[in-house]
């Protein structure tokens, strides 16, 4: 999507070790304009496939959901990152690894909001070794969801997810895909 | 709001001590048509004080800010529960006591995307003790940004924090304010 990779490459800003950080428009202050344009990109791509619900994780994935959402007119379902270890029964969880923060949380879904019926497309503002999507997919996978398929706003294809993902059989569709950062400069796919 | 109340009286929960939960529409799996029928109202409501930004609280506000935002045409900055005791110089902070979870919580936003040009109308899905809210409040003094008001979904009038708000001359507007939950039925003031 070139209007995404034009405001990365305008305001996208590189820190120490390569880290892109895209909080003054997409994941902490959201330019909500462009955040709807990226929601019909969405629609664009999974119109014909019967999407009934859209599923993101909190946070940032909220605000993408929901512009998402009202392109195709159906809910948003957001998995939590569970707080407790009591987490009881009414709920789908998988257990995720952070390698922001070094650390395993658990992901969660109330039963009753995700269930056979369902065609969800999954979204998230950022795609890397792709352990919060596989934890996505393990909730729809319990509880009977067809996955039609899963939309990026920035995947690092330098990191493999994706592309582990998509051998795996899983439609992902991103709509810019970094290749690599070379001295200080984004190269896309 | 006619519309939000009847879908409280048809679809929230009441559960042992007199707890609504609205996990069905509103702050787990979303309706986003009536979400954006919650960001006209709010528009409506403020559409003449000059907002130029919609601010909230991760992660169940996200999608009613990113809703209001749209009928503004403005951004949207989201503060963050701060994960670290080390949140450095370069992010407003403000302390908040959670009577959910019994602790506290830093609540930060970037000082990029705060500022005295900003000005601000913050939303949420729910006011009880308004702690949360006041820390949202305390921010917006500490970046100089004017606050035009506050858009609240559901206000728990009972727990006082609204009324609290509105004594100190905060502009608070709730779309349903809960008088009492009475022999487990909804009574809105």
């Amino acid at each position: 999507m070139e209007l995404l990779k034009q405001r990365i490459l305008k305001d996208g800003e590189i820190q120490d070790g390569g880290i892109l950080k895209v909080g003054s428009f997409l994941n902490h202050q959201i330019d909500i304009g462009l955040m709807d344009e990226i929601g019909r990109a969405f629609y664009e791509l999974y119109k014909n496939d019967g999407v009934n619900k859209i599923m993101t994780i909190e946070a940032s994935g909220i605000a993408i959901a929901s512009m998402t959402a009202r392109h195709f007119g159906v809910p948003v379902v957001f998995a939590k990152k569970a707080k407790s270890l009591n987490l009881g029964s009414q709920v789908y969880t998988s257990r995720v690894h952070s390698f922001t923060y070094d650390r395993d949380y658990d992901v969660t879904v109330d039963k009753r909001y995700l269930t056979k019926k369902d065609r969800v497309l999954i979204v998230d503002d950022f795609m890397a070794r792709g352990k919060a999507m596989a934890g996505l997919l393990e909730i729809c996978r319990k509880a009977g969801a067809e996955v039609c398929g899963v939309g990026i706003c920035i995947e690092k294809g330098f990191q493999g997810g994706g592309d582990a993902l998509r051998a795996k059989g899983v439609r992902i569709e991103s709509l810019a895909v970094l290749d690599r950062i070379e001295n200080g400069q984004i190269v896309f796919r």
